[in-house]
């Protein structure tokens, strides 16, 4: 069966304060190799047929806000 | 500068009901192709060098519930 992941992050442009923290506390466990963390969503779907623009209408529908968010998605399988 | 994607999602034999209600959602709008959907965290880490023990090391201390999740990572550029 195929299946979709979907990626949704905040745009580059925003403060992502819960990637901050993530990247502060790893540097505060020794890993200081870390710059930068930034979090964001994968949406994994398991579909019966994929169709590219209907995976975008469900992103712009539902699975992000686009406002605030970018989504890329890729089709596996 | 190199990077990397840490994936994490819930282990497979344990409920996701966020991706339960997404799956539910997108079927409600008409999306009926779609089967079941998990939803996971994507951590996008900016490293000065990438040492791939370090990395798994960082999963299973901070970015990963290994009890109840699964990580996966990839490295960039």
């Amino acid at each position: 069966m195929p299946a979709v992941r979907v990626f949704v992050t905040l745009k580059p442009s925003l403060l992502d304060s819960a990637g901050r923290t993530v990247a502060g506390s790893l540097q505060h466990l020794g890993f200081d190799e870390v710059q930068d963390a930034r979090i964001g969503k994968v949406i994994h779907l398991q579909m019966e047929t994929v169709d590219e623009a209907r995976v975008q209408e469900m992103c712009k529908k539902l699975l992000a806000n686009t406002v605030i968010e970018d989504f890329q998605y890729e089709v596996i399988g």
